[in-house]
């Protein structure tokens, strides 16, 4: 069979799902298709959840019906060649799909560390795949010794939700000297960390796996240091790869970190075809430098950009600023930009100011709970540069008003006096909000 | 007694506290002296609290602690006499301070309806008053019929708050169509009187109050349509008015809506006399026009401004945006800037777009709650003059970020594609985002 559309999307997780209903809003006469693997899709972020909150690979899903809803067709095959010249593609079932604009959003594939005993059976990455998870959550139902590889947000995410409810030893080995390193200065890590140990989680740090022990089943693995530990089910979350395969067989260029190249519209080395989402390479909004953030927010603002620009550009995209956030039992860490530690690495003469404060006014308003919230200033431009939070659920939201802020290269002075709303069943006083008082804060810090 | 004080604020509350910590933050070696009447200052948006959920005004009063650990000086006296030629004022107890500068900062009082019969007992305003709210308390826990008039947020409020634990008939007469006019289009007005419905809290709209019966203590009011309502206690939310006594009595200009009148540093006419808060005249962000606007996060904005400039101007307040929040029962509605009809008042061409999802992904992750969210923009420019957030709590934080953009003339695509961070415990999925989406979806209504 085959057939002419205007947008084919290749991958249907977040920015390809995003990249056609961006087509969709923006060409309301185009006909667009998703051609995905996957039966059915998982929502990423959701991944870790599975093992605990949210209880199955099933409760985890991207719906379909909104792509019937936006009159976007759907393909479940696996694309195996593209003729860029010929603007064809040619699936595993036998299509021959002919496009007008191409969009690659083929996402990522976990790393998987080519360890000595790393083949046997128990030894897991983080595949997105529901039959996959779904025998992962069969092993870990019946594990008694639980290792995670990376104290990343993925491995403290699945180290929070698997021990909930389950009688298990979970221990998580992290090479950096603390866990959620690359997302936030060591105090907030610290914090973390002792939310780990309050439910007794363990963490080795400083330490890096040398081979795993075992007879076909993993048993157990050895340190670095030479020490051991047992496990029967191991987990490894240490970052992941951009999958391009179908890019590298139709000679699209690749970036330095492995991903396709694209400029600041999204568009790759052929006019004619876009990439967003894992399998695109990054650069970061500060330095204009290759950047490792992979992450699904990240993914659908690229499929914006992507997805509006198919038929003319009129978006661009500045850079990963990175904004995430995680929560370990009931408290939330949220990030923006760069760490400290980053941004001295990337040659910023930086300054910060923390606040804190309950997110309630008074205190006892219920639902009150403690909100820090620290920003980073470059200090000869006093411009936002970073800001991590932690403690209450608001923090989620309260990151995204710093990305605004970072996004806009707005000041310290201009956030002093930025103008917020609060309540007292919403958010800390107006006296205290932690926004504009971080920024006070930086700048009697740049006055010193 | 005589003193020589560098920096004095009058009016000890939210604009008053914030503008003496942003003096002392700013200027280090200053003396700085609050006078305030009142022996203790009530979280002014926490009155309403006092009624039901914080259950007495002790609970809801701002700490004195803070000025101690910030070297300011506090004196509970009131100012009688201000003498800006020789830069003295005097007090009721008799001391003569001496400023080099001075901050206005007396708050406004509330406006009490002129009416036949108001003159009763248990016809109450809203005063910020610890004695005068104990009183208050103490007459509604032994009502049987509550009339309030007005229904704003201070309406609502109370309405909400006063119904909890009481057997109590609760009424509210609100002159406009709808509660919350004045902040929310027509949709998010019907939302929240559907939540009052559902509290078995009357709604009288479109009418007024005539007169009030009773034999010296209210017994009820009559409409404007004849009709009578029965009320052992009243409450008035219909307002405020500037607190300018002591700027009339020492001769500072005065706004035409009858604020202190300040330039875009909060200086009043003279340069030594500062003035911010509920007593001094604000415009309006968008249209520069004077305007009515009265709220605690405006009074500490205007203080962070008035603060930092007493002996240099280094910022400057763009005028007030507007933003603020509520909440019915565990519904949150939060407003930014315009309104769609406030925004055809103000001479623009708008167009809005709406996205609504649930706060978490999946949508099952606990505390999940609806969150919809409405943002408006100018059509020619493209540029956000507004937003309306209703459901999740989050909706206080995420109205910030709105605040943000429209603080920083951010456009619709600025904001479709603008790095937000998403966590399936936290927030709407990054596909589901609503502030990108209600943006994107403005952008299609523009593009039709």
């Amino acid at each position: 069979m085959e057939r002419e559309i205007d947008v084919v999307v290749v991958g249907g997780s977040a920015a390809g799902l995003t990249a056609a209903l961006t087509a969709r809003r923006h060409y309301q006469d185009k006909s667009i298709l998703i051609i995905r693997r996957e039966e059915q899709v998982l929502i990423p972020c959701g991944i870790p959840y599975i093992f605990g909150t949210v209880e199955s690979p099933e409760n985890n899903l991207i719906p379909d019906a909104i792509l019937g809803k936006n009159d976007i067709e759907l393909l479940v095959d696996t694309v195996v060649d593209i003729d860029r010249a010929a603007k064809t593609l040619q699936t595993k079932g036998g299509e021959t799909v002919l496009y007008k604009k191409l969009v690659l959003s083929t996402g990522s594939l976990p790393v998987k560390l080519p360890l000595p005993g790393s083949d046997q059976d128990s030894v897991f990455a983080v595949e997105k795949s529901v039959p996959y998870l779904e025998s992962m959550l069969e092993e870990i139902d019946k594990a008694s010794d639980l290792l995670i590889i990376g104290g990343g947000f993925i491995g403290v995410e699945f180290a929070d939700e698997c021990k909930k409810n389950r009688n298990l030893n979970v221990t998580i080995v992290e090479m950096l000297p603390h866990c959620l390193q690359a997302a936030f200065d060591e105090d907030f890590c610290k914090q973390a960390e002792s939310l780990l140990d309050s439910k007794d989680i363990n963490r080795i740090t400083s330490e890096k796996i040398e081979r795993f022990t075992g007879d076909g089943k993993v048993k157990g693995a050895i340190l670095s240091s030479g020490s051991e530990i047992e496990a029967d089910v191991v987990i490894q979350s240490v970052g992941v790869k951009p999958n391009i395969a179908l890019a590298k067989e139709c000679d699209l260029d690749i970036g330095p970190l492995g991903g396709i190249s694209v400029d600041r519209s999204m568009c790759t080395s052929d006019p004619d075809v876009f990439a967003c989402g894992d399998c695109a390479e990054k650069v970061s909004f500060f330095t204009g430098q290759p950047s490792r953030l992979w992450l699904a927010s990240i993914a659908t603002t690229e499929a914006r950009v992507a997805g509006a620009n198919l038929f003319g550009i009129t978006r661009a995209y500045p850079g990963a600023i990175g904004v995430y956030s995680t929560v370990i039992g009931d408290t939330a860490f949220a990030t923006a930009g760069l760490t400290e530690k980053g941004a001295k690495k990337a040659g910023y003469c930086s300054v910060s100011g923390r606040a804190a404060s309950v997110n309630r006014h008074p205190g006892r308003m219920p639902g009150g709970a403690e909100l820090v919230l620290e920003l980073l200033f470059e200090r000869q431009t006093r411009v936002l540069i970073g800001g991590q939070a932690m403690g209450a659920k608001s923090s989620g939201e309260l990151i995204n008003a710093v990305s605004a802020c970072i996004q806009q290269g707005m000041t310290a002075d201009q956030i002093a006096t930025f103008q917020t709303g609060t309540h007292p069943a919403l958010t800390a006083s107006p006296i205290a909000y932690q926004l504009v008082n971080a920024a006070e804060e930086a700048i009697g810090a740049m006055n010193e």
